[in-house]
């Protein structure tokens, strides 16, 4: 089998926290062994609904490093690169533009829900409408073959894979490879209040870089069952937020499961299973934040770390552009 | 007064016409000898509507040069650049597109009117709905404060203003200049068939690059009074294409008067008056079909003294884009 040349990424709107661990970090973990990986700090797409706060997206950019410094990546193993320093992506984009139409962008299912959660109505901005344009750019601008998305994200590389269709077709090239979505396997960590979602934006979110003493905070506010009062009554376990949590992360899959049984009968309060859980959650994240304060002591090290990856992304962007615009009439040499 | 900083350019979908030479390129002439002029080969904004064949506008890009440089203008003076070697202006249009929302754009009077004719409906491409944000890009990108524009483009313009007001506001920063429109005076010259608009796509269109017969044989077929049946009867000057091309190319415009009352008279026949126009216009071709000649001969040389031209335009850009980086918390060093 041909080796996979794997496109995923975060954008840089806040710290990293357990949903994001779960969900895409642990993977990247074990992908960045056996595959040629790239992982985008995507800064323009994180513009798209912060355009009014760049600073905030500046910040955001270091922190994503740390974070993906801290759990692991691998600057050998993964090209980690920032989207706004490869202006190829922007002018793939252009390209790209003339291939897609309005009414195909607006009946995209994800970016439809999304109008819809932020509400945008008349306000919906031409940079938002398009951003999976620009991602379909993210993509095949370093030949990206398997795309690691959640369910939702589907549509995503359904666009991404139509603009492919249309350019070799049109330009009569095979340059731009489609791709393959990896869908997760993993269930979404549910946030700390038990919604389904852990976000930043919903203040349901353990971050990587909380501290010991922030991640108990949490852990003791978390959603349980609600109807568990005392300690003596029976407990419900489905839906319970611990419990999810413990399932996760703790390694001692037998305390976990008697925990279970103890909880369900009655007797253990939710006290005792939030102690077991700040306990496993904090055995987990210590390494990671330690290696997270020992880079955060020289920033200017780890933004040298992603421009080297950004430098060696744009090599392969580079070789990309070449092909496409040779295919597009457009290969002149200054 | 400062310096005026011109923006100007055409799309490379096929060679200049005699309405373009009245409408725009005499006025660049002028312009060039007292403003800095930068004059753009909008490629890819030729390649929104051209997109599916790309050879086209490459092909024209040559002869548009070949146009321009057969007419007069100077790279000494004026700045050629091809917009397809500047990615600065895509990474430019893609910071834009957050600052415009879908409906502004769906709202722009010239681009409506553009939709409409071309009949575009539930095609409409969203690289050629975006194309007025390219076009700021364009202007702001050089810093140009003067467009020279017809009246049905003011709109473009008013959309580049926009853009820069919310840049400015929204980044705190002064970088961005808005632009003054140079609206043309000249009346615009009607095709040979008297419809109001020369063009290529009409199929009524004298080109720069057309030979002495080929004018010869455009002008006897052009459009004159059609009541005007037998040399003897009196003729209508209104309307009449033969006599508005001899008001603006004729330089004795004594005879023209002259020829203008004996028509009216009765007696004077369109043949006469064609032969006249066909020695009129062959007489300014001329010229310009010699030095468009003299530069075919060597189109590397052409070419060159576009990419000389597109050199020094991304070193404006290059300026213009560090200021605009700063202000948008995206000024990394690689």
């Amino acid at each position: 089998m041909a080796e996979k040349i794997i496109l995923t990424g975060d954008r840089p709107s806040g710290p990293l926290h357990l949903g994001h661990y779960v969900g895409s970090l642990a993977n990247r973990l074990d992908l960045q062994n056996s595959n040629k990986q790239f992982v985008l700090i995507a800064d323009l797409q994180a513009l798209t609904d912060n355009y009014d706060n760049p600073q905030k997206v500046r910040d955001n950019v270091l922190q994503v490093m740390l974070d993906y410094l801290a759990v692991g990546i691998d600057p050998r193993k993964s090209t980690i690169f920032l989207q706004s320093m490869i202006p190829e992506i922007a002018e793939l984009t252009i390209f790209y533009l003339n291939l897609v139409t309005v009414n195909r962008l607006k009946r995209n299912p994800t970016v439809k829900t999304e109008i819809k959660q932020k509400g945008y109505g008349e306000n919906l901005t031409a940079g938002f409408l398009m951003y999976p344009v620009h991602q379909a750019a993210d993509i095949t601008i370093v030949k990206g073959n398997l795309v690691p998305v959640g369910e939702d994200q589907l549509p995503m590389i359904e666009q991404t894979n139509e603009i492919v269709r249309s350019f070799n077709r049109i330009y009569k090239t095979d340059t731009l490879k489609e791709a393959e979505a990896l869908i997760s396997k993993v269930p979404r960590l549910p946030g700390t209040d038990g919604k389904a979602k852990m976000s930043k934006s919903l203040g349901n979110a353990i971050f990587l870089c909380d501290s010991a003493d922030e991640v108990a905070k949490k852990v003791m506010g978390m959603y349980t069952d609600p109807n568990h009062i005392r300690v003596e009554d029976p407990g419900n376990i489905e839906g319970n937020t611990v419990f999810t949590y413990l399932d996760v992360f703790d390694p001692d899959k037998k305390m976990v499961e008697a925990m279970k049984t103890h909880y369900q009968r009655g007797g253990l309060g939710d006290v005792k299973v939030k102690k077991r859980l700040i306990e496993v959650l904090n055995t987990f994240l210590d390494p990671i934040r330690e290696r997270r304060n020992t880079f955060a002591k020289n920033p200017e090290h780890v933004m040298s770390i992603l421009f080297e990856g950004t430098q060696k992304a744009r090599e392969v962007a580079n070789a990309t552009m070449k092909d496409v615009r040779k295919a597009m009439c457009l290969d002149y040499t200054l």
